[in-house]
């Protein structure tokens, strides 16, 4: 079963009054900082905070009567889950969504709040996989892929539609892609109303599938760690790939670093919460901006779940990379009064001392010294070599230690 | 010189075409949490993010041509100076801005992107004060106060009508106050238009000179440290308060920990980032839920301009908050191996161990052993007991030392 642009006309029909129609809004500060005329669709705001929605209502909407009576089941610790079970108990639809043994409280919460049954099984994703296929027979209920599956391709396809609505002319579309079911109802959608527009899908450079069978992005990666855990798909879909390579013409990858700057980016900037997953079309343009420069750039932010915890450590990298923190060694003698001289010396250079710690033991010339280490908050960017002259005038010799993060660039 | 609805009306005409009419939604979440029907106002996805640029467009288009030849001045290292600066440049009219010698660089650099010329002067307020005053005079320039001013009170004011039109019918609206320019404005608006609508101010409890001029709050108090700098307002304004008197129905103050939970709150699950003064609001409605059960609640945020070193450390006191990161501290033998038992039995309870310490001198009962202070991610609220029975099981005496987070209640 292939899918059509009716069958996307008819998932906008089916879904339209229960989705939210997404924000599209152009981007002062990303089009001045990039060249390009950047316009942000901001599919972060729907209500579980993802496009999964899209597809899974079109699917629940596709049920017979009976299916629908029984329930369905779906396998997903992420943005598929909550979209199931929020719609599913919205249209009495009984749901069971299972995840992976390990998933976080906060993912189990957020989709059973919405009174799915979620079974915690398999600690990798073969046996989390079998378990649910074994389950769905057994009780009989429709099982909803998160991608690979026409009805859902026909649902994220809708936000295609949205983007011809919403902007009456655009260059480039950057989409992110995982198992592809978003770009390929999207691509379907834009390549028949607008055959000129550069289609470009971005994943992860650790998971680049897709862009492998494109001929991009190099052998295809899988299994690293990545923080855009909602593309983290190792194989592409059947149904996805031939509707990808078909009516997409570029697929880019990006580094970890990319994704990190973009998400912080968009949160400093645009004051909007994307996830790793969600930003890699940002990530795409901060990458290689030549290739979009005058050029006017539809960015899908395709999600918002991230993790508080996660969120945060990203915010504390940002600011070291932007030069906003910074950690500094400096040996001082171990008497007392001399940590108060330094710490005197570094607030007179106009550092924000953020923690301090000690080591007698290594890296110190003699036993009656002892070397501090300084997390600083800095002015910004470009205060750093100003602080460190004044401590040098001081009498300090200050060394820089940031070299262990390293998921910035 | 009092402000009328007439004033407003026309500020509205003068600035549409350049202040974003900002996006009013209603939030399932926060109404299904609190109670109330919640709306919020997003004047934080204003350009410079916040609603600071409808009172100073309407001061900047309103100068003679003369006037806006010289330029104007400002005072302050804000929101204000972000709106003056970013305006003023677009009309061609030349902005000082004045700040505090202090001012964090990432406050400045957004200010003097738009071209204006930034001075540091003063270590107190009143120092930066007066060097902005003897300045104005000596050049010249118009100054523009940020709240106790017809033009700006007007400009603000524009909101208000904004939330007429956008919503037909609201119970209740809760608005920050510092200096009470925005308020004053939108009391007028919206007092005129729908009389029975209760309008409630809010405050920093660490900030509350309005609130207590209405009997609210206690004493004034001002100079204590709050997360919402932008309404750490000593004074009321001699033309602002009278308004707040004749048009505001109460007056509420907030903790700390409350405008924290709001911050956080509003990133998780509205996916929006707002600054402490954005988001009193919704604080005021978490502090006194039953006041506003059963009610419409229009909640503005007013701004989103906040630090992000602030608000990283602001997410991981939230994640503690809300049980999901904890501090545990437990007694170990000093021996080879005792390490590797401790944090495998941590792991087998399902914990991340996030940071680790060794503490050797202080609260250990022996020489012979030593005492690890763990920091850990836990699943979601309730796993903590859980874990620690855990741990009790595998032989370990586990302490949470969680009380130095003392802003979260």
């Amino acid at each position: 079963m292939t899918v059509s642009v009716q069958d996307i006309d008819a998932a906008r029909t089916r879904i339209r009054a229960h989705v939210r129609l997404t924000p599209l809004e152009r981007s002062e500060t990303l089009s001045r900082l990039t060249g390009a005329d950047v316009w942000l669709k901001f599919e972060n705001l729907q209500f579980t905070s993802s496009f999964k929605e899209r597809g899974a209502l079109n699917s629940l909407l596709r049920l017979g009567a009976a299916e629908r009576e029984r329930g369905v089941i779906a396998m997903s610790a992420g943005n598929h889950a909550q979209a199931v079970a929020y719609h599913g108990e919205r249209l009495g639809v009984p749901v069971t969504i299972v995840m992976p043994e390990s998933t976080p409280n906060a993912k189990i919460a957020a989709t059973a709040v919405f009174g799915a049954e979620v079974l915690l099984r398999g600690r990798r994703f073969d046996e989390t996989r079998s378990f649910t296929e074994v389950l769905a027979a057994e009780r009989d209920l429709v099982l909803l892929h998160p991608f690979d599956d026409a009805s859902v391709i026909a649902g994220q396809g809708t936000l295609g539609l949205e983007l011809l609505e919403q902007l009456e002319r655009f260059d480039d579309l950057l989409v992110p892609v995982g198992g592809g079911g978003l770009l390929a109802g999207v691509s379907l959608a834009v390549r028949a109303a607008r055959p000129a527009t550069r289609i470009v899908g971005v994943q992860s450079e650790h998971f680049s599938a897709v862009a492998s069978a494109f001929g991009t992005g190099g052998t295809a990666q899988a299994g690293a760690d990545t923080i855009a855990e909602g593309i983290a798909v190792k194989t592409p879909g059947e149904r996805t790939l031939p509707i990808l390579q078909a009516n997409v013409d570029e697929m880019h990858t990006v580094s970890e670093a990319a994704i990190e700057r973009a998400v912080f980016t968009l949160l400093e900037v645009e004051k909007t919460v994307t996830e790793g997953a969600g930003a890699v079309g940002l990530a795409a343009l901060f990458s290689a901006p030549e290739r979009f420069v005058g050029r006017r750039v539809v960015i899908v932010l395709s999600g918002g779940n991230i993790d508080m915890m996660v969120l945060s450590s990203l915010l504390q990298r940002g600011l070291v990379n932007s030069e906003r923190f910074t950690r500094v060694s400096v040996e001082i003698p171990d008497l007392p009064g001399a940590l108060g001289k330094l710490t005197q010396a570094v607030g007179a250079a106009g550092c924000n001392i953020v923690e301090l710690n000690h080591q007698r033991a290594f890296g110190v010339s003699s036993a009656r010294r002892t070397r501090i280490e300084l997390a600083l908050q800095l002015r910004g960017a470009g205060q750093l070599p100003e602080a460190l002259a004044s401590l040098r005038e001081a009498g300090y010799e200050p060394q820089v230690v940031n070299s262990d993060n390293v998921g910035q660039s």
